[in-house]
């Protein structure tokens, strides 16, 4: 008798299936208030370490952090016209504080670029103070009516960069580098997830900006994933809040300006890149455990055998958890290991210490043998880094085989059913994209036609990926 | 004729020159909502390297990080009797969200004993979930009066400890722990802070705790600062939320608690124990930079020289930045690393070129002298030791040389005009405690006759610590 599936398949139906796999591997549970989650400590750690890969790119990017407050005055957000309009019915706002009616009401920050527009315009004087480079680490709010763990929460976890700078051309540039040097780099060489890099429509576009710039990624079922995005400003917000700078030339000018974001929304994508009916797979470089070894029994042999393995891979440099709690039986713990997606399990029973063997089992390429146990420190890396590249062809091979190149709107529609579609944006037009929006389909993206990332909409060849998205 | 202060001198008006200083210094800034505040990349890169130091401490004591929401329903907070009277009057409170009236009002977290029980009473079932041991990052909200930058602000960053336990004494072992092992070991060994460890008097407990232990420590001015808090819960939220958990003897126990926190205040603590009329000081332990290599000059030579310098002090791991923006004078730049209060200073002008030397100086221990340039990389870092161990002296001494012996009220009151005063609490009481109170005094916390944490308030020669307080 086959044994029951711990998760619902993904084949059987998929939104089912993540929130199995969220509930089992216990990476998230819902929060009281609609909307709000509870990242468990296997799902914070998954972030943490998205933090720590995220937060040196961002250093090496020549940005600083800093802290604004969560409450900004509502009068702040309407002073940016397209700004406000985008967030105003998404807003929190407390009305009472200390026990009394506010005199104004005050939102929770849904992003923060009029509130460091404030601060920015007293920092920055003269061209010496740009470029201004600072990104914060924050919980922001956008009440969402139809909220799913780590994909659309009213309460989320991000990074955001805001920058200033002299000219157009600095901030156009800056916002480029951190789209492919940054979230580009950190996405496909540490998460192992395939993105696409391209720019949004002027209807995809963040409420204020001039130029998005976005990630996008398939995910298990076909669907797409904004992963992250990088926006020029322009002089919006300068202009609204007054951030003006003495040029070279002694004139008053305003800074031109970008932000960019990345959240706990890339929990989910990773769980949906890579998940299978198993489980979740966490790719190598990003693991907090890369590498479990498990006692299969209490022998006091068996539990030093573990040890001496965990130490020793320690000592190669490998991020490993000795499981030695052999009260709870094996199989359950195996199981556990499963769900939570970590490489490589070593398991070390009484028969294997005579043979000098341990059984590795591979989470990530599959299958299961027996390795000398002297081997293992040397093998591990090597095996680890396999599986870091095998979860990002298997990502990049999905996205490549279920995407289609199009020819008109029906068959667009047909293409997001089970994947991607690619229309030339000449064809697809504004008018086309509305047409696809009434469907549930959007543009994700506008690619040049040798992949790049088109300075315009309008550079001849430009395509136009279409799909159904989270 | 003498440069005026870049800050107002200590003597003068301590809370101004605090003011000044965070001003000066680039530390933070006011909010726009009254009490909320901004902190700079300066500042920031204080609590960051307070986070790193802190959260490995918080991780060695078995704990892990998760993410719990910042809104609550307000009825969590009514579960706890003691603990909704001391938090109501500083609430704030979400009364829309999405454009619409909540059906129930929200509140922000001023700290998450009420939604975390409420997790912990889902997760914990037998004696095998236990000890649950949680930690998070996190900002929260309590509406100030009375506000003042890093020391009380309407919002601020704290980490908040969570434990559940299956016994009294194991809780009890768990906050004493953190007490002395993560929150003592840090102050005085990171920070480098004389800090007091001892028990709150019932009035000053945290609300629905059995018992708090704190850390107090001597500012520069004499009064005293509360560096951050571990408590005993008891069963007291457990009984709220019913966290149960079938014991050994299959019975149904609540579960024994602890939570515990230390925030953003400690970076107001760091400067007002450490700062002087010149600026900031900052521990080389904690330090970000620890030493900064400045070019006092343009010329070509000098600029490959102070890289030179930088990068020889970074291969013998000191955590070093070169100044070679010689656009802004050399003297500017000198008072401002001076007022950020990098721990040395290493100047090198075109003149030291020929000698060989460079002028070393020592913002903690003070003075200025040449070296020899080949000797820096092998003396750094002996001296950085010294300035960390001058510190946590200075600090010590300040508190042992303005602490009285005081014998009734009228003498309590005046020492602490000046300082701290240290009477036998069987002497003062509740009662004495009150009347202190009427005076601006509080009793600080209890310590046992050998300077230890007594078990009890009434334990025989418990001296009580009297101050005035931030």
């Amino acid at each position: 008798m086959a044994k029951a599936p711990v998760l619902t398949p993904q084949a059987d139906d998929f939104p089912r299936w993540y929130q199995d796999l969220i509930s089992k591997a216990e990476l998230a549970d819902n929060g009281p208030v609609r909307g709000t989650m509870v990242i468990r400590p296997y799902g914070y750690a998954l972030w943490e370490r998205m933090q720590q890969e995220m937060d040196a790119r961002i250093k090496k990017a020549g940005a600083q952090n800093a802290y604004f407050p969560m409450f900004i005055p509502q009068s702040y957000l309407t002073r940016e016209a397209e700004h406000v309009e985008g967030f105003a019915p998404e807003l929190a706002v407390v009305t009472h504080g200390g026990g009394k009616e506010l005199d104004e009401p005050v939102v929770v920050r849904p992003t923060s670029e009029t509130i460091i527009n404030e601060y920015f315009s007293k920092w920055v004087q003269s061209h010496r103070d740009l470029p201004l480079l600072i990104n914060q680490w924050a919980n922001v709010v956008r009440w969402e009516l139809r909220p799913r763990v780590f994909l659309r929460t009213t309460e989320f976890l991000w990074q955001e960069g805001h920058t200033a700078h002299a000219t157009y051309e600095d901030a156009r540039a800056y916002a480029s580098m951190i789209h492919t040097d940054v979230y580009g780099d950190f996405m496909t060489n540490v998460l192992g997830i395939d993105v696409v890099l391209g720019r949004k429509t002027a209807k995809e576009r963040f409420a204020g900006a001039i130029n998005t710039l976005t990630l996008e990624s398939m995910m298990g079922d076909g669907k797409a994933l904004q992963m992250g995005t990088s926006h020029e400003l322009g002089q919006n917000f300068a202009k609204a809040f007054n951030t003006q700078f003495l040029s070279n030339g002694s004139e008053r000018e305003y800074v031109w300006q970008t932000s960019w974001g990345s959240s706990t929304r890339m929990v989910g994508g990773l769980i949906m890149s890579h998940g299978d009916d198993n489980g979740l797979r966490v790719p190598p470089r990003l693991a907090a455990t890369q590498v479990v070894v498990l006692a299969i029994k209490g022998d006091e042999p068996v539990i030093a055998k573990v040890r001496e393995i965990g130490a020793a891979l320690e000592a190669a440099g490998v991020r490993v958890v000795v499981d030695d709690r052999t009260d709870t039986p094996f199989g359950r713990r195996a199981v556990d290991w499963e769900l939570k997606g970590v490489p490589l399990r070593i398991e070390v029973g009484p028969r294997d210490l005579e043979a000098g063997t341990a059984m590795l089992a591979r989470r990530i390429a599959g299958g299961k043998e027996p390795v000398s146990v002297d081997a293992l420190a040397a093998i591990v890396p090597g095996l680890l880094e396999e599986d870091q590249a095998l979860l990002l062809r298997q990502s990049r091979e999905r996205r490549e085989s279920r995407t289609a190149e199009v020819a008109n709107l029906d068959e667009a529609v047909e293409a997001a059913a089970t994947g991607w579609g690619r229309m030339p944006w000449a064809d697809l037009g504004p008018e086309g994209e509305r047409k696809l929006a009434e469907q549930g389909v959007s543009v994700r993206c506008i690619v040049a036609e040798d992949g790049s990332v088109p300075a315009t909409d309008d550079q001849p060849g430009n395509i136009a990926i279409v799909a159904r998205a989270y």
